[in-house]
């Protein structure tokens, strides 16, 4: 593997020892860039200001941008999602305070930039994506995926699930995105995991949909969903509610199953995330959506997404931010993550 | 009755048999174009893409909007609340998934346009706007109205209570609006119900506001309500519960008398609801906003309004939004709508 | 034809009578609704509060929409150009002050609202985008259509060729959008006139592209279109100058040919239409848009449109309301229309 | 007179000494707070940071707003004109560099802060405006005032008449501004000139609008204004010239009257002032403008006006900008200013 | 003592006497305005619109700026945070009407202005806040200050501590700000704290931090504050959870030594707060930071501030709107207030 | 030299070899990516996605960022102005259409990141500005660098006056920005050419200061300037014309005297560059930016800057577009760019 130590401008001497001492690596790891050693205003916006690799050969997890908003039905925008997020993070740092993980000390980890997409052609793009996906899984990476809308997760658990078999699902989102169709369409935001269900990705009574809510077209909606075994927990239900219980549960029935986390920004409440396509009142806390991915520790994850994250509607940044912060939680919580006292 | 039907371009053959074949009325009824039949950024902006009806004639319910802001104290640009409301409707779907009920498939509804209001009069403006709603209403057609800023609901209640007597009064809102006079002026946004009371045109006892909160002129603000018998239901009461227990109490005590809703946007807290123009901190969350507009099943609602969003203070749209999923929850809650198991 | 009043609201007795008495046709031509009669806030959001008919029956020119963007190649949005051009188009009233146009009672308009696109399909939307416009174009009727990305010009090229045969084109754009391909596609917002070449719907030697500019891929980016006789205008012959003499020119040459009007809101410089999704610096003003559009009064103008309004990166609607005022002056010089003194 | 000294914080002592003695009064003027004396971002937002007067006795010319925008017909926000206008002056120096005018040397200037209007009913604001602009001038002071709506100015003229006598005009504007009624309504933003023409405030033949453009509702808008002898130069008679040959002309004409100047926002293009109401594109540039007021020098300006800045619409400043710029060289061309060589 | 009773506009006569009359002073206090007196919009942006005095002379508290934004480390803007925040404050009444606290029938209040700050020098202006709060507090009034970024809090400790001595501490603030340096840098807006606590001026087991969360550099970056006794108080241990209980424990510790309330507006969450340089998810709800306001009733106050507040990623004015509230509710708790029943 | 090829994503096969085949580097040269090989949405965002690179060593030239804002005297927020460009500038294509610049074909270029800056201590930053600028130019490589406000150019101007001796100056600015303090302070935005003049960094005679407007502090202002011998060309000397004759006139005077080209993006006017931090309203066209460095050509240019790009104020994108653009325009002007017919 290659990994490309993203400098910030020339070679710094003399001065810089003193205050770049800690970047020098301590280990074999990467490190995000901190706040203290450059100014967070400095540097070209990878995620976190990690190093950005050109493979994923050798890291243990990455994150990796599909920049992709042809599937949406309503606004557009997350086309631009991965480089808002990217932008947003580095005020984050490397240690999770609240849970005392330190995953830069536990994996290798880079930003690998993002897939190739079609934004002309959306069967096409989907195509390409999980060819891509299928490489940067081989060797074991976990993709930490941004996205893009949610069309992107379909083709990514084609690669997923060819290495993994079927998978079991976290799926927190204002919406079931199971339609059969939109418009007549097999591929859009609406219906990935009918797209999913279908090739026989999903293990489906080891699906959660969370936080669902909102208008539907009739009161069949999410009659197949249920036949099928997934395990609907509507925004109602989390109301007033921390969602530790709920996770509890979900580690007890997942058990060893791989399983992938979908994590749609829709989820929470427009309050939390207004910059997003098909937002939904009622909907999640930022807090419960960190108690679900801090709730994932312990499960056999494979990969995961945030996505939706549309920046021409998240005026304030809010929701970018939100988005970066919840994937250095989920990279939090991946198998092999060394947690502190 | 006539009801225009709203086509979205010219006649579509062949392929769109196919495809828009839901939009066959299978009734007598009207129906919001479905996100499945037309792309949500298609068709010219009517209240969730219903059918445009030139009165209220043979209606059961309307939307109808009062583009009216000069009333308003602090920012303005409540005139385009109804505009802009329409605008981010077309995401709302026909059945509510959370309540079962069904409402298009209940009740004969249409979008029936703006009434005519006079922006440099405001006195004349509240005159034509009990003119317009006496028309409206006189055949028992219920309106939800979109303001606009609250002034207007002395008027749509001047012809509410004509018809019906003096109302009970669900009235969600960060102020009273029960001042004598603003500025010396006795028609404002923050005077309606002083005025209705005045006119006896509400059921004092029957009057509830609630998540009343903010600064006031001095200790005696509330007094005068208190002594007429209005239940006064400030924020802080409100504060981490859910509203469901209060509105159990208040259809108790409304029985089946004639209630008017009047919900002010800025009662839920500026999080949920930026785009307001005299916005208080510590206010009520959308899904306590859900929780009241849902508890008002069973009440004898005669008319209901959505008043005081402003979209030019609403930046990302969450404002606009919340307003046309209240409005689409009222009518889920009038007398005849239907709900599934 | 069967047009539908747009009322907005109840009908108006009374104290309406003395105000909105100029509204009473005078002829037999639809008229929009004056900001004298009703308030600019007022009202349901059709082409400058055009009455809307459900079909182009009777017309003899209409505004419609083409609400899709799923072939721009940076910033998308543009789905939403129709509505906010809408929304933005009521301060327009009905006589050309600087031409003395009267097109209102020269010609019988309406808005017919938006055609049908399907958002995940490109091809699929330009098929059912050619076979709406050869629906609204067969009996002679005139369509000013709002974009959209630029991808629609092909289809309703297409449809217009097919009835007229192949057109004079008068082209306002910063790019010439003669790619052959975009990403390996055939079909997307930088190639529709390579596929209107191919097609055999222009008059090479009538297509007049103004205001090219911005960098290329190579020094050979316009050799084609050169060779094929087209007349490149690019926006460094246009600094500092009239567009009138180039128009005079334009006219003498197109004769009687039916000609098109492609109005790409990026061919105004930024400053004057920020709203877009692929800006240019160094264009022209919107005065030069202004003398483009009056200056083709006298050609045989068989159909215009008005393409990339994107409103979210429109944050003051100056690029909406420039769309709507260029679309009024597209209206103005369509043959048949009066002029005063 | 009284003028209270606006010290931003306690005493300053020892430090400061060096740091602010050039705020040593060189006279007996006001000056402006200069950049290098108190950070920009320092200070209580009065125009330009100058002394707040409780009155304008003493003044030879003061700062004054008229926070009002109940005459609006599309977009309001006005109301806060006077407020934002404040907010962006800071950056302005007290030296025209451009003109070398001096006027805090000549002249004494305060920010007499706004006065009295009644939100909720306009003719009762008009009043309380003209009472209150009878007191402003009856020493001598000459008011710059900002708006606020276009209402505004006829309140303004009836006081200025009462002292001056009819005056003449320059009047910048998209708009004449000329109608008779609005709605039906007698007083709102598009009638003053037709009330002032009515009472005899204005020498009609010395009445100068320039800027006219947009839609007309009719082919005789203009007739009367050209019977009655007004100057009407449409924005097609200033494009791609400079506004000094104009400005000659107009001084020449007006030769010692007493002259008004009145200065609507919307007369510049919306890409130089997009935060207004009711911008009409193909406009004056921001040059024209400062060219106008620069050749306003020499005139017997009476008072002047800056109108029409509604932030709301103002997403970047600029709009306010321009009009804190506008309002200082109106300052500089009052008679009594000194210009240096 | 001085005070400047700041007129907006000319001497108010006959019609103002009867509206104006709740005006005159009934006591010796200042009054902010009201909005039944002066338009919102109206006037000069002092806090709550008070009289602006130029010293601290006289009065019992005040409010006061510090417009710098130097110390910040990810985004700026906080330089405008006190002019935000008092262009937001026209819409508080001066009645509490939760708490019943009547604070300017109490205490005599006023705007001081803002202190004097060198923008391009950092130490300098923290020499310069510690002389001018020097200068404020001798004769005992009590600061309420706006930032500002959090940096300021330390010169105003250095001032308070040397009049009062080492004080206890109520800080919210999603960031300890006990950083030794940042990038190298003994002061900027993450070591105020350290910096106080190395020169004595907290009393370190009476200092409450409210509100902890977000990433850390390490898991010892808490390591030395608990050692010295801070109180920690993460946000995780404030979900769900109204801060009424902890308040009450912090009374009982706090007993009558000095306290001083130092609010950074990133303690609450983005939701509630967006407008913030270093905004962390996860954060407090405004209802949280209301109680922990009121819940400092009782205790003895010398000072407080209200920082971080950058009103450029305001973009809907909220979180400056809760800035002026929080000021509010600051000075309602201040020792001396009067409580009614 | 190491220059990394920034790949996005993973290793494309197959269907990627027909579509990226144009990547293939026709030489030894690095090239931006193409839209048409990589969805513009797509990869991190370094220059117009060009490698990024560890060092200047091998290069021609680069571009290299300076996230600097603490020199800024009113608005702040150019710290993130490198980011921001970066983010708009995926729009730009490798060819120069209007000039048949081919600068990719021509010489070695990379992004080489940012420089290190320490924004809590401006004199640090300004040494360490040097030393780093010391380094890059060493070997030869020209840099064309993205502010940060104007106080980076004094520290690059120190560097590069070392290596080449006085410099000749092209700089188009608003303002002189030759103070020789700002408030107190000699380093800040407004001083770098004070500073540099007293170190002999400047060849005076064959300074070029154009575009100069605004309001002054007194008469004497430029007086210094003059007496030194810089050219000062206000922008009034601009209105209206070309900029090309002014810049053959400076050519000529220039002969191979080594140039410096500094752009503040606020010389234009803010409708055409509102996201800075001191706007002057009557500036230059992006024509005439545009005119002013493509008159360059031929010049001995041995650097430049792009300055006072302020995010937070370019709501629209259009500020750091065009910043984007002119630094694109610069590097077809370096010496060695080869052009073709």
């Amino acid at each position: 593997m290659k990994i490309f130590s993203l400098l910030y401008g020339v070679k710094q001497t003399g001065w810089s020892l003193r205050r770049c001492i800690a970047t020098t690596p301590s280990s074999a790891f990467n490190f995000p860039k901190s706040g203290n050693e450059l100014a967070r205003s400095g540097g070209i916006a990878s995620m976190m200001r990690l190093p950005i690799a050109s493979s994923s050969k050798g890291l243990d997890a990455c994150f990796v941008g599909v920049p992709l908003d042809n599937g949406t039905s309503n606004r557009p925008g997350t086309r631009f999602g991965p480089r808002q997020i990217r932008n947003e993070s580095p005020i984050i740092r490397k240690f999770n305070a609240a849970t005392h993980a330190d995953p830069f000390e536990s994996l290798m980890v880079a930003d690998i930039g993002d897939v190739w997409v079609n934004p002309y052609n959306l069967p096409d793009s989907c195509q390409k994506i999980k060819e891509q996906f299928s490489e940067i899984i081989k060797d074991g990476c976990i993709p930490i995926s941004a996205g893009g809308d949610h069309t992107i997760t379909y083709p990514i658990l084609q690669a997923i699930a060819k290495k993994y078999g079927p998978v079991g699902l976290v799926h927190v989102d204002a919406h079931s995105d199971f339609n059969d169709t939109m418009l007549g369409e097999k591929i859009a935001h609406g219906t990935p995991f009918h797209r999913c269900y279908e090739e026989g990705l999903l293990e489906c009574s080891k699906v959660y949909q969370i936080g669902l809510r909102g208008s539907a077209y009739s009161v069949n909606d999410f009659q197949k969903q249920k036949e099928l075994g997934f395990n609907l927990i509507p925004a109602e239900e989390c109301w007033y509610k921390s969602m530790t219980p709920l996770m509890e549960k979900i580690r007890a029935v997942m058990g060893n199953t791989p399983v992938y986390l979908s994590f749609d920004i829709d989820g929470l409440d427009p309050a939390y995330a207004p910059g997003t396509g098909t937002p939904e009142i009622g909907g999640l806390t930022s807090i419960q959506g960190l108690e679900v991915v801090r709730g994932c520790k312990g499960l056999n994850l494979v990969g995961a997404d945030l996505v939706e994250v549309s920046p021409t509607y998240d005026t304030t940044g809010t929701t970018a931010l939100t988005g970066a912060n919840l994937m250095f939680e989920m990279l939090c919580v991946l198998p092999g993550v060394k947690y502190h006292q």
